[in-house]
């Protein structure tokens, strides 16, 4: 197994911190999306569509979403569970995962990519070219003020956002908070269930990595 | 359990076909969306989120998303299995799934969404309004028919878009080419593969509901 990695990207960090959640040791392979290797021939071969994260299994299986690899990682690693122990809990947390990833993970990366310099012909995730659209700075960055917002509700009652265990859904709406600062979006004060919530999860040594 | 449901309405046709495929029998409320029934108080109580499908479970639970919905039931309700029969399988599908989902159906969603009158201000599923953006109705189309090119290479020498065994990812896949044709968008007739792939999925059962 070998998992392609970027130190500095937001999508392989969501991997990265499941990856050290479950305790495991897997071999990195780091891309540098700085001079383009995710287009480069080599890259381009095991992924066609030129993302980060990639995780190669032994038998050679290609998985190319994060979603789809922190799936696999749960199938073979069952333990601790991050996606739910019966299947309610299963159901609810990827229903949390997805809305977190769709509202708050993917509405920061729509504002950041269709303003920054360097993906002014990269403004969706992929092999193919798209311009930016200026519009979509600020309608992503609206949807990622509602999404805190929502986010500061669903922990007014409980410690972790699916509960009272540490989730996957933790992990995307962590790195989605993060990733916000790319594009100078912060909490307010106001959302102190959030703050809470955001410093224990800082304080995990998965988010130190 | 009951399952709330639109008729006429994309996503939830993914569910239903998912149901169908696994012979079961879940209660249906029809939710009118037509009339804006989920945005009237007793829909957003259910579903702050206002969107369909839904699933409520009998604990009290309740589903707000497709790909959770399917999670559930495939979790309760494993033969035939329509996500994976074993890690690699269940990785893979769930790989295929998302992408399928953010590059397919999702991309269809945002060319009709930013262009449809009734969509005026709700350019974005869910409870906030969000304005039209005319630019997002090529590039959502474009990336709809870049979607059905690789649909069609990935359909080159296997029955399925996983393989041999029909799985969800061709319920999503399936339900997004349907949709596609609301922004007036088929795909070109030499995608054989695709083509070929279509007509085997029509004329399941599942696919009449």
């Amino acid at each position: 197994m070998k998992f392609y990695d970027c130190a500095t990207a937001p999508s392989p960090r969501r991997v990265r911190m499941f990856i050290a959640e479950k305790n495991l040791d897997v071999p990195v392979v780091e891309v540098d999306l700085g001079s383009r290797e995710q287009h480069g021939d080599a890259f381009a071969s095991l992924n066609p569509h030129r993302t980060v994260p990639v995780l190669e299994l032994a038998d050679g299986t290609v998985l190319t979403s994060s979603h789809a690899i922190c799936r696999y990682l749960e199938e073979v690693h069952p333990r601790p569970a991050l996606m739910g122990s019966n299947p309610q809990e299963r159901g609810r947390i990827a229903d949390l995962d997805w809305r977190i990833e769709q509202e708050g993970f993917l509405a920061v990366g729509e504002s950041f990519r269709n303003r920054a310099k360097s993906f002014k012909n990269n403004a969706v995730p992929g092999k193919h070219e798209h311009a930016q659209i200026p519009e979509l700075v600020d309608r992503g960055r609206s949807r990622a003020s509602q999404f805190m917002q929502w986010l500061d509700t669903q922990l007014d009652d409980q410690t972790f956002v699916a509960g009272e265990q540490f989730s996957v859904a933790d992990i995307t709406a962590f790195t989605a908070i993060e990733f916000a600062k790319w594009i100078k979006l912060e909490a307010p004060a106001e959302y102190v269930n959030l703050h809470r919530w955001y410093s224990a999860v800082s304080a995990r040594d998965s988010a130190r990595l």
